[in-house]
């Protein structure tokens, strides 16, 4: 047995979570929206979407396009969705540890099965 | 902006967690899996499902049934399941109280809109 968990910021809806920091590593990376979702299975267009209604949630804006260059463009991410990024990095490895510690705590020495 | 979770126990599959916890508490107070059911909006063999599931998954038994009496028998949570639910309470608990330490750590100085 183990323990199973989720967290994610919230703000009258899901405003930042683990599947929304993947995808902003991603653009990070290829410094383009489309091939990040296209990593993580997911259309452009529903990419797209999230990152609006997150903005909303936000209230700033995580992706800024980047113009012109060889690429002919892409997505970066603005320096407001990087420091988001870095706070819930960090805030997620604290809530992963904190959460393993208060499990044993509980459940340490009831091993029963598998 | 606030933190959102939600924790469980895994075993191959979710074991134990809120929504179960709640039923065995009704089910204590009633003696009746089909009352405590109902009063979650829950059908009776949905619920009898669900328990069944957790019962594979933790490898014990949640209910017994509770023969004959006044109202011709119901169920009562058992002695390991009382167990568990007392474990899993003071993990809730103590996961709740952690988890609001560790998103204030990361974002209690970031209020932005409400």
């Amino acid at each position: 047995m183990k323990i199973g968990y989720k967290v994610w910021l919230d703000n009258h809806g899901k405003a930042f979570g683990d599947g929304p920091y993947e995808l902003l590593r991603r653009v990070e990376k290829r410094t383009s929206l489309h091939q990040a979702a296209s990593q993580m299975g997911m259309s452009y267009s529903k990419a797209w979407r999230l990152i609006r209604t997150l903005e909303e949630r936000l209230g700033f804006a995580l992706l800024e396009r980047k113009v012109g260059g060889q690429s002919g463009g892409g997505s970066n991410v603005t320096s407001q969705g990087k420091d988001l990024m870095n706070h819930y990095g960090r805030f997620r490895r604290d809530a992963k540890r904190g959460l393993e510690k208060i499990y044993k705590k509980h459940f340490g020495s009831v091993e029963r099965k598998n």
